[in-house]
């Protein structure tokens, strides 16, 4: 059995849960390696994997013996196969988080479970902490970003529009990565007040102001970045705020470390907005990983505790609605003593 | 009140529902227009959409007073506010099919509901009904996709890879539609023998098939369509398959119509390809509209019955493990005397 199989047998047995249905497909991917539709089921013998004929052929094809993993074809498990799988099992564990009430429901009638136990997001939790090659391929995918986000300075010229951009970004992913990690934001002038604006058909000008946040995938893992940059010159007006977001900015990766509290590090950005009357409208940052927005989640509204290994993204913002935004944000490996930016490209004033 | 959110009101109405919870951000977007993260609250007398920080600006640009949707700010609403919206509310409907075991428990806790009910998919099913509107927007996605494929006719060479092709197809949508509605598939050689595979780096070759799944999205609805087609010749032994696949995809064109039964619609086909000894390994179509799968899904394992003005796919295929494969799609207007094939592309054995 491979060794996270082996980890979440381990942390079953101390939860006392003699099963578990695992139906969240990225947490499949993480355990398994298959990336297709269907559910692990973690019973007192066995790993079964249960899919449909699309996916039969290919999920063998992932598996080795090694795995001890089962793969049944959907239409050949039978009413009495079900009640079968959890027999004898007095809690049978399943992710409240990913299943729907109505899946949850099923469950009970099809598996013929007692008792159907909450797992707290158990492997999302596990997944936060990256193991080497996990933490290689993250590296990887962020410097493939910061290889692009340096050919984007030599791209962008006034006239283009933000779509042209944002699909030169995609082009470049799709050649040097596994495509984008998220859909890319290019949000130039009055545009860059909005966080999650979309491309538009507006051209750049001079004396605009960009924000571009992107990443890409590599092996299964993202990478995000976020800069903003200036067309010709910074107009005045703008530098004291994008000074008060990169010193922000700066100051988390300073805190950042093993042992850090999520609130903590948020509130300490809120709280030097505020004295400046800015506000911090969204989060500070997430992790990443297989997923673009995972846990840890980095907000005041979020009292977790930063460990060594986890991958997470330090974003700070302010935006003056109808007029600009400026957020700077890096993708950052959680140390002992400190952390590491994995994206590396230039966050002083940068002029095209 | 938009006639979107009257007729929810008046469905409600009917179940004994005095107010609803809306989780799912499709619905959200079918009843209000808002493409964001948030809920909509029908109470007693009001439509509340809460959203954050992030997307109220957002919210009140797409929203008119005549649409009758009070927007708050997440952090503006108190728990006294959450117990007050559903007071005196004797029965409040919620997603089952969307809305996780944990939300659940969450919105039972938050909003202090007595009786929280399973509304079994009520606006998901008027979705597969879709209006002048809607029809016209999928129209036009599956005119923009005809236009594609016999772009592509001429653009594919022997030499090209999967990937090169879907990237073509890519940028042909994102310049004249809103991008593609699913991760376009090209599948060549013995790759087509999987019927969800991903474009590879494998290059066409002369006498190769390749199967094409492919479709965009024109204002939010999306086209969905597959072609198989030859590279010099058509090989004689895959002759029979195609023939046999067109036949059957033809012949549900041909009994499709308000009244169909999908079950019996598949089983048709599948004892038709079982009489040749092969199988049909997925299902044979599903709705489309804001979702490239939506319901009604047409298998032998949904008993469901078409109506006038759904918009579904036919898509029977034939796979042959480890050499090829074969499928055959169109996008379908459902009418009262049968159906109308959206997507018009031709059919016949085609070259290149």
């Amino acid at each position: 059995m491979n060794s996270k199989l082996t980890w979440l047998r381990n942390t079953m047995t101390s939860l006392n849960l003699q099963g578990m249905i695992i139906s969240n497909p990225i947490n499949i991917k993480y355990l398994t390696g298959i990336d297709a539709e269907g559910i692990l089921l973690i019973t007192r013998k066995e790993n079964v994997y249960i899919t449909d004929g699309r996916y039969i052929e290919y999920a063998h094809s992932v598996l080795t013996l090694f795995d001890e993993i089962i793969v049944y074809n959907i239409t050949d498990v039978s009413q009495e196969d079900y009640e079968n799988f959890f027999m004898f099992c007095e809690n049978v564990g399943f992710e409240e988080h990913y299943v729907t009430y109505a899946k949850y429901k099923e469950y009970m009638h099809k598996f013929k479970i007692n008792s159907l136990v909450e797992t707290e997001n158990i492997i999302e939790k596990q997944r936060t902490i990256k193991d080497e090659d996990e933490i290689k391929y993250i590296k990887t995918a962020c410097e493939i970003t910061d290889k692009c986000f340096s050919y984007m300075l030599t791209y962008i010229k006034p006239g283009m529009t933000e779509k042209e951009i944002a699909r030169e970004i995609e082009k470049f992913y799709n050649e040097n990565a596994e495509g984008v990690s998220f859909e890319t934001i290019v949000a130039s002038g009055e545009n860059s007040s909005k966080p999650h604006t979309v491309p538009s058909d507006r051209k750049i000008q001079d004396e605009d102001i960009i924000t571009i946040d992107m990443g890409c995938k590599y092996k299964g893992y993202c990478s995000d970045m976020t800069r903003t940059i200036f067309v010709g010159k910074v107009p005045e007006y703008i530098k004291p705020i994008y000074d008060l977001v990169l010193k922000n900015q700066q100051q988390v990766l300073d805190e950042m470390k093993d042992g850090s509290n999520t609130r903590m590090l948020t509130k300490n950005v809120e709280n030097d907005f505020r004295l400046n009357n800015y506000d911090l409208i969204h989060a500070l940052g997430h992790g990443v990983g297989m997923e673009i927005h995972e846990r840890p989640f980095i907000s005041s509204r979020n009292d977790s505790i930063l460990k060594e290994n986890m991958v997470v993204t330090d974003e700070p913002g302010i935006y003056i609605s109808g007029q600009f935004g400026v957020r700077i944000e890096d993708t950052v490996l959680i140390t002992k003593i400190g952390c590491i930016s994995l994206t590396e490209s230039a966050k002083n004033y940068t002029i095209i």
